[in-house]
Formats: C-alpha cells, sequence, structure tokens
C-alpha cells in the first residue's frame, strides 16, 4: 500500500511515530492522551484512528521500529569477519549512534515497553532479546578466540546495561564528546578494564595514601 | 509527630508508600489513580488524604526515602579506610542488596522520577547525583593511589550504569546467584576487564579461527 508523504518524503504514519515519540519519552506513553497525539501530528481524532487502531498499537510499532533497526544493523557488525575486540568497539559505535540519533525511541523503548501487553508484548521481548544476544554472541566470539574471560550472562548483562544506560546521560553528558568517543572509552573499560598495569602503579594498595591531597577532592 | 503502626511495626504512612511502590512498579505512575491506592492501603479517600498530600508527594516521598537510605549506606562504605578496589566492591554489594530488597522502588525511581516537577524534581535530582557521587569518590580514590586507569566522567557513568541497570535483569536473569556474587562479578569486570592476560592467550587476534567449534554456538 503506497503511503502519502509530505515534501520532507516522511509518510503520515511516519510522522505520526515520530511525534508520538517525542511526546511519550518527555511527558510518559500513560499520560499522554490520543486527542493530543492527533493535534501533534496536525490530524483530527478520525485521520488520526485511520492511521492506527490504539495507543498502545502506536507504542508498539515505534517500538519495534526502533529495536529493528538497532538489531539490523547489530548484525551488520557480528556477521563481520573481524576479531572479537574490534567487533565489540563496532557494536558499541552502532548503539551509540542509535542512542545519541533516536534518543526519544530509545527513552520510550526502556521506559514503557512495561506497558505493552499479550502478544505485542511478547513479540517486542523477542526482538529485544535477539538484540541483546548480540552482545552475548561477541563476548562467546572473544572467549572462543581466546581473548576475552567471560561470555558469562552477569557479564553479558553487565556490558549491555552499561550500553543501555547512556540513554539516561548521554544528552546532558557527553559534552564535546562523539558518540563513537564514547563507545570507544566503554569498550576500552570492558575489554582492559581499570587496573592498571603493575608496572605503571604509584603507590601499592597494601599501602594506601594517610591523607589524600584535598586539591582533587571536591 | 507519634505515628500509629500496626503490629508488624509499621506505620500507615510506610504502609502507603510500600503499597505505592508496589503499584506504580507493576501498573505506573500515571496510569495509577488514587482511589486504587487508597483501596490497595485499605484507606477511604479522607484517610489517604490525611496522610499525603498528592500522587506526587506519595512518589516524591517514596523515592527520597529509597535514595537517601542508599545514601547513607553507600557513605558508609567510601569513608571506610580501605583500599578503592576494596571501596569498589562493598559500594558494589551495597548497591545490588538494595537492588534485590527494594526492587519496587528502585524500578519506580530509575522509571518514573522524570514525573516530579519544581522543587521536588530538583531535591531528588539533588540526592540521585550525590549518590552517583559516590561511585565517582570511589574511581578518584583508586587513581590517587595509582591502581585504577581513570575517573572520567565516562568512566563513572559507565561503572554506575552497569550497576543501575540490574534493576532490569536482576528478578529474573540471577539464578542461584546471590546479590554479592553478581556485584562481585560485575566488579572484576569492573577492575579487571575482559582481556585475559596475554599468558592465557589461546590463539592471538590477528588470526582468528576459520571456523568456529559450533558446539559451543547456540
Amino acid at each position: 500500500m503506497a503511503h502519502r508523504r509530505d515534501t520532507s518524503g516522511e509518510s503520515t504514519h511516519e510522522r505520526i511515530l515520530r511525534v508520538a515519540a517525542e511526546i511519550f519519552a518527555r511527558k510518559g506513553y500513560h499520560a499522554t492522551g490520543v486527542a493530543e497525539l492527533g493535534e501533534a501530528a496536525g490530524l483530527q481524532r478520525g485521520a488520526l484512528y485511520y492511521h492506527i487502531r490504539s495507543k498502545e498499537d502506536l507504542l508498539y510499532d515505534l517500538s519495534k521500529r526502533h529495536v529493528e533497526e538497532a538489531l539490523e544493523r547489530g548484525r551488520a557488525v557480528v556477521t563481520q569477519d573481524i576479531p572479537a575486540t574490534e567487533k565489540l568497539r563496532a557494536l558499541a559505535r552502532e548503539h551509540l549512534r542509535i542512542m545519541a540519533a533516536r534518543c526519544d525511541e530509545v527513552t520510550v523503548v526502556i521506559r514503557e515497553m512495561h506497558a505493552l501487553s499479550g502478544k505485542r508484548a511478547t513479540q517486542l521481548t523477542a526482538l529485544r532479546d535477539e538484540y541483546e544476544n548480540l552482545f552475548a554472541e561477541v563476548l562467546r566470539a572473544g572467549v572462543r578466540e581466546g581473548v576475552f574471560a567471560s561470555a558469562d550472562r552477569v557479564v553479558v548483562l553487565g556490558v549491555l546495561g552499561m550500553f543501555n544506560w547512556t540513554h539516561v546521560w548521554l544528552d546532558t553528558e557527553r559534552g564535546p564528546l562523539s558518540p563513537e568517543d564514547i563507545a570507544d572509552r566503554l569498550t576500552d573499560l570492558v575489554i582492559h578494564g581499570q587496573l592498571r598495569p603493575t608496572g605503571h602503579v604509584a603507590q601499592p594498595t597494601a599501602a594506601p595514601a594517610a591523607e589524600p591531597a584535598p586539591a582533587t577532592i571536591p
């Protein structure tokens, strides 16, 4: 079925999804009325219901579209013939690019997904699990290569959590850093950890400083 | 002011907060009506409004009580005279214990905090920032000790995100692991990273396996 498009090439359905993501992210799914969505999209109630069946449908459609896109881009990384460390970096970069470009959708999926019910909840959970599994695959590949220590479930969820939580602070805290810069720093943390090579240790941990220099402490 | 307490020692106000956390976590803040809260707490509308001024007040009170408790327990760790690596582990353990014991409150604070407005939003944000700063302090202490590589803002938020995101999966994915087990595994990941010591590398990354053993891949 052909959808009518405006001069920017955006169809009415796409416009509704974009507007809904923006309002759901700002006000919350439950606090948003259908009338408000129609108004923001420049549609009468009847015209809005021509394009969507219900508010929950809208939440499902925009979440699904977003997760499917992330999944497609993630799969393209994971199927490349490169070492696991490089896969992890590339996957993190795609993840952060999506976080930055689709901030509203990410917030809505993470915060409101629990509002979906029945078949829609099951389908979206399956898509999200598939996306999460990309991280598990990369860690398992690293273990097979003998490079990574673990692809343990807790480690997978820990790594994924570190990247997912960026949606909370990316907008306000990233400063001049690009999504790729942030992805690289977090990837380095996952790969190398915080421990400095022993050759560089200024003081052994067994002898903590009696009084740390106050200048660096707020 | 003395509050009446039931046989379990819980005051009416505490019961309202507990019930509200449970319902907000399950249904969402905006989707929950005041009448429903009163019913679940066994109170008539008038009696409920004797204890709370508004639904937003309730959200604020339960969030504040939760973050303040987390803050108090975190501060007790951070002010100990122990090396930064041990502080990080102890802070992570407290964090995971709270996540496990106060699952509803954690979900509500993380998911619904944006529904607070004005002074209440400012005050809760300040408390949350103070809690986040505990992680920053521990990483800075590690850098001063010459043990940790960075207390960079992105690293702090990455570490915090890894621990905060546990609220999403702790209930369903932890299996037989205790909150302390999970805290330890994530702490090890932060400290040591994923990279195996070079002495243990089975295959160099430059020469990836042509065909990985299928037995380990689902």
